[in-house]
């Protein structure tokens, strides 16, 4: 075992767990294409290619995974050799399609399902040899991967308090005359110094720019009395996602400014606090958005509450109006809302939190005030 | 225009050559999410999410894109704004497939094309709104994208020379001593510091990590005597990879090490001389193999000839057995036989090739002979 993964059991663990969740649903199997699936199930980096590579785990009986042979070498890493799945790979000339086909049982339910990061390349020829067109595996590996366990968890707080001590270093980046390019550089090198593995994404939105929340960074310069929305993360070994959101006030922030964004902070306070097991995904939502919405904030929130994390940013659960899955023990997920006002400033708050036996666990612990940076 | 994309008239180009292909196909459009076909269409950037963006490319009438209104922002930088296309933004809430759907011509053939890169997530919804199981728009975008332009070869050759100046520095990385991936660490730098925007591979295999064509890097120390593969590349602005592997010997090489190794020199020279306009693809990869059959190699050549490039580092056309694919002018593609003994070494040359009027023009043009690097 190395830092790369988690131990064998894990893995052989959820093998068997998937395979149930495959005969419960009636289907054959399920055909796993490398992603963030194939690296749940077996600890496996690899990469798709032009070339096939695919977990065939049917409902009942072993799995097998068919791979190049020139990407053997690619799979020693995961747990794939320890775990007893047989292995059939191929060279140029094989029909691929067919030997997932083979795997397959050949009698009861035809049904497979595909995990959702399978490419048309490959899932054209392979609804062709199966004769019918796959399903989603969503479905069947959303309680899985949605449900994190011990090992999941502690990455998950690991990857949290990296984030945080780059958060603690972000006031001495926010300079004025600096551009947002400039700190976004210094954030970067800070999320690899604090131990991820690798920068997933940085914003840094100062001024205007804080108004629209998929904005990335520029060549803005900052400025005294600049808001600045700071929303980090990346992969931390084994592969798991931080993600937090802070904002910064270059300088004593204007009072409106002020009195808008301790709403914001009541709001994502009163989120957390709904998060328990059996309160549904959109009432977490729900509860940040009545809060803004009692001070006349409504429409300044225009995106949902949160989303899950874990090997992937962005997986389910969801929470987001319209999703009235039960929260459980387990699932983790950001608790994010923010305000944006179009071509003046923008704030948001964001914690990842896990749900425990009666509320959350947030795995990032920065104050949650907005931050005011001493203009030198 | 900036550096991370050509002028607008080329994208311009582009997509009336693709819905001109794609009415030629008897197709009513291409679909087209984010990847190497919606980047070469319109130059964007853009990422697979969660969300769907797809362009929506009729064989007659206007194009639109169907974007999640968070994700405007990103077409920015892309010839999108300048290029005509319609713009259907959507809220969640919406069904963005439908809207792919209303986006196709209501009358004449119903079969959709889809770029191979678009996941089962949105793949499945969206053949379930059209009623009908899409096909893979390969054949339709694989002559349009095979044939580079002479902006896509200027494009090509400063990424060549740029991996060219890296091949110049790897000797002073290959000491005694050092591991694999102590000596990647340098050529990563190296490829940066050379213009590449980025890494895509590093391959160093000494000894008998060499005979593996698919080996990365290890923790091996090099050792006086070791025959080294270094095979590296990336994408060069405005995303054109590089692609080149020359082989080191650490000290003088064994008799008849350097003996076979002149056989695959042959080689490599007589697959390039096969190539021009009308040769096939598997006479090319014949030519190759022929010199190290008629040596008594054959069976140390394990894997195709080449492979196409561009914005992809594989792509079509592949150099191999079986490809009777006639070259045309403008094609870009590695020609790159090895030599593998299992346990032992290994060896490979490869430069990236073009195809010119009456033979081929060499992207890369460092020396193709074996390199001793003196040992201290």
């Amino acid at each position: 075992m190395t830092d790369a993964r988690f131990g064998t059991d894990v893995y052989a663990h959820r093998l068997r767990a998937a395979a149930e969740a495959a005969a419960t649903a009636g289907l054959s199997g399920l055909v796993i294409t490398p992603g963030y699936d194939l690296r749940y199930l077996t600890g496996s980096r690899a990469q798709t290619f032009e070339r096939l590579t695919a977990l065939v785990l049917p409902a009942a009986g072993e799995p097998t995974i068919v791979v190049p042979r020139l990407e053997l070498a690619a799979l020693k890493e995961s747990a794939i050799p320890e775990l007893g799945v047989a292995v059939r790979d191929w060279v140029d000339g094989e029909n691929p399609y067919q030997l997932v086909a083979d795997a397959l049982p050949g009698d009861g339910p035809q049904s497979v399902a595909v995990t959702d990061s399978m490419t048309a390349l490959h899932l054209l020829p392979l609804a062709d040899v199966l004769g019918t067109v796959p399903v989603l595996a969503t479905d069947v590996l959303r309680t899985l991967r949605m449900i994190k366990d011990p090992a999941e968890i502690d990455a998950l707080r690991k990857a949290g308090a990296a984030i945080d001590r780059v958060h603690a270093r972000v006031p001495e980046f926010l300079v004025p005359g600096r551009t947002e390019a400039d700190v976004a550089a210094d954030i970067a090198q800070a999320i690899v110094a604090e131990g991820h593995s690798e920068v997933a994404f940085i914003i840094v939105g100062s001024g205007p720019h804080g108004a629209d929340p998929h904005h990335e960074c520029s060549d803005r310069e900052l400025q005294a009395g600049d808001i600045v929305v700071v929303d980090i993360g990346g992969p931390y070994d084994p592969g798991y996602n931080s993600d937090s959101t802070r904002t910064y006030s270059i300088g004593e922030p204007d009072p409106e400014v002020a009195r808008r964004y301790a709403v914001l902070q009541r709001a994502q306070r009163a989120a957390v606090d709904a998060v328990r097991p059996g309160v549904t995904a959109e009432q977490v939502d729900a509860a940040a958005r009545d809060v803004l919405a009692d001070e006349g904030l409504a429409d300044a929130f225009v995106h949902r509450t949160g989303h899950g994390i874990g090997l992937s940013v962005h997986e389910e659960p969801y929470i987001v109006a319209g999703n009235a899955l039960p929260l459980q023990e387990g699932m983790a997920f950001s608790v994010e809302p923010g305000i944006y006002f179009p071509g003046q400033w923008g704030a948001r708050i964001e914690d990842i939190v896990v749900v425990t036996a009666d509320g959350a666990l947030a795995v990032n612990n920065r104050p949650h005030d907005l931050v005011v940076v001493p203009v030198p």
